[in-house]
């Protein structure tokens, strides 16, 4: 598998991400080829220091960096050579098989829509980010690529979250919902109910509006909504677990017995913690693209990248986007006829 | 202050809230008559059961109940003496000043809208939660009244959850910000960039956009959205509150030495859990109507009856209403050659 990484736009700097890409290679021999891509002098000099030499990589010099303040469509149209571009153009043009960004999430959607075009039938991508419940994974898509949806978006959604439940995180018949401000069939906007009529045609194991309530008690493996609201609550609940995390931190140091009460429960909360640490997979993929195109979170570490070029090669293995092309032609045809398949609500 | 309680619709059933409004008569010489709505007999018996007997309690007969499953415009027109709307009525007609019900929200939305009309200048009502982070509490509203909204609506919301916060809470100058995918002033929908347009001309400690990972960290006292993300948002945070406590319960309960330690970090968790239990306010106000009707979770345990009588009591001292129609009637002067004001997105 040859991957393309894009080294600039992460907070933590080249060298950070650079570090996970040598844990990666060190550990994974189906990468055949692994392209750097940026500012040649930065990943020269984070090369030497993390001693990540290896005759797989080589480096692909981009001068520019889409940075997180840049309007996305606008920003590519200027900075022509920034690495985001240049990591789809090695995919457009055949030379890698798939790229991990940790750069400007609209950027990489823009950039993916543009250069890649999405797989045929699909309209629009969708981010598909893992979220660890208690009892079960669910994925949350879309989280982010595409603000304001059509029905039939979120109808791609559901397939390709479905897909993604099944072979990567191995549900056998993932059960898909659309997130709703309650489970009756009326709740909902046009949008929503909209959408949950295509589902319903559509091969799903499709369970209907879902609502908040039921996101962590192993309801649901597939939660779809528009990438507005996905991103809301994606960052919403990385907020809540970050906050309560320094909150639990604070109240346990304020007294000796509780500070030895902390040491012993020590280990469970790291269970805990180390589940829903988003590093442990590093990136989420962007479904519905002519490509296979993983985000990075910004802040990922360096075992964030190692993890997110593992999840990579994962949905390379498992031919994610045949399966989606598939199923989702499958599905256009059922709702071929339906008239509010395309219907702006 | 005269009382409305609607003794139906909480899943606990109508001792639960009876045994609520005992406890607050107990404590609250400010409460000259209370009123309990729903069945006589029920009531009667649940009267007889907790000793709630006071001589400012009245029984107001409703024979029906509208369910969690009644649509609410058509469960209304069907069920002409249900508990909501007789509460509703005790409102309209004078008898009453303010009313509580754990019922179906969207019964109670719309009994509210129809039968008291929303305060003049407002067009939406919102419901305003207050929700508890380590460092501050911020207001989320609407989080759960006004499904598909306008620009105004949000401006609405922003002026209420500014007025709840600064009478209710006591922060001095709230900090409101627009709930969006990110923090930068292009990213939005089309409905939250035209309401921060609309926000910045108004009278409003206004921080523009914020995203999920601000709500957290003490960066914003009111979060505005509309009540269908504000709903996702207020339930998905409470699924995870409490599939996270569960969890934690189970691993501390692996072995013995962390078992110890659960037990020496108690008092810290449960500092922690008291301050995030939505119990502890137990019931959000609808604010925009011409009444002051709070929601009590359908879930509201006995004390969570008695925090909501204590809170709205608090929202009639400090005459919210007057507040809220003076100051959305300057908002809606300054904005009153805006053309975006009402435009449909």
């Amino acid at each position: 598998m040859r991957i393309v990484l894009d080294v600039m736009g992460g907070d933590h700097g080249a060298e950070t991400i650079i570090e996970g890409a040598r844990l990666a290679l060190q550990s994974r021999a189906s990468i055949t080829q692994l392209f750097l891509v940026g500012r040649a002098e930065e990943i020269e000099a984070a090369i030497k220091h993390t001693g990540c030499r290896d005759p797989r990589v080589t480096i692909v010099p981009a001068t520019e960096v889409l940075t997180m303040e840049d309007k996305p469509v606008e920003g590519l149209r200027r900075k022509k050579d920034c690495s985001i571009l240049r990591a789809v153009e090695m995919l457009k043009e055949g030379l890698a098989d798939a790229m991990i960004s940790p750069g400007n999430t609209g950027g990489i959607v823009a950039a993916s829509i543009i250069r890649l075009r999405p797989l045929p039938g699909v309209d629009r991508p969708g981010i598909a980010t893992v979220i660890p419940g208690p009892k079960n994974e669910f994925v949350l898509l879309d989280s982010g690529a595409s603000v304001e949806c059509r029905p039939a978006h979120l109808l791609h959604f559901a397939i390709m979250g479905g897909i993604y439940s099944r072979e990567i995180l191995g549900y056998n018949n993932p059960r898909v919902g659309i997130l709703s401000n309650g489970t009756e069939a009326n709740k909902g906007t046009e949008l929503t109910q909209e959408a949950c009529k295509l589902c319903q045609m559509a091969d799903l194991n499709f369970i209907g509006n879902v609502e908040g309530h039921d996101l962590f008690h192993d309801r649901v493996d597939v939660v779809v909504c528009d990438g507005f609201i996905g991103n809301i609550v994606l960052k919403t609940l990385e907020s809540f677990a970050k906050g309560l995390g320094g909150w639990v931190k604070d109240e346990v140091s304020k007294n000796p017995k509780r500070m030895l009460g902390a040491m012993l429960v020590k280990n469970a909360l790291r269970t805990i913690k180390r589940r829903i640490d988003p590093d442990r997979r590093g990136g989420a993929p962007l479904l519905g693209l002519n490509g296979t195109v993983f985000k990075a979170h910004g802040s990922a570490s360096a075992l964030a990248i190692t993890n997110a070029i593992g999840e990579c090669t994962k949905a390379l293995q498992h031919r994610l986007n045949q399966m989606i092309e598939s199923e989702v032609a499958k599905a256009n045809e059922h709702i071929g006829n339906a008239p509010t398949a395309n219907a702006k609500p």
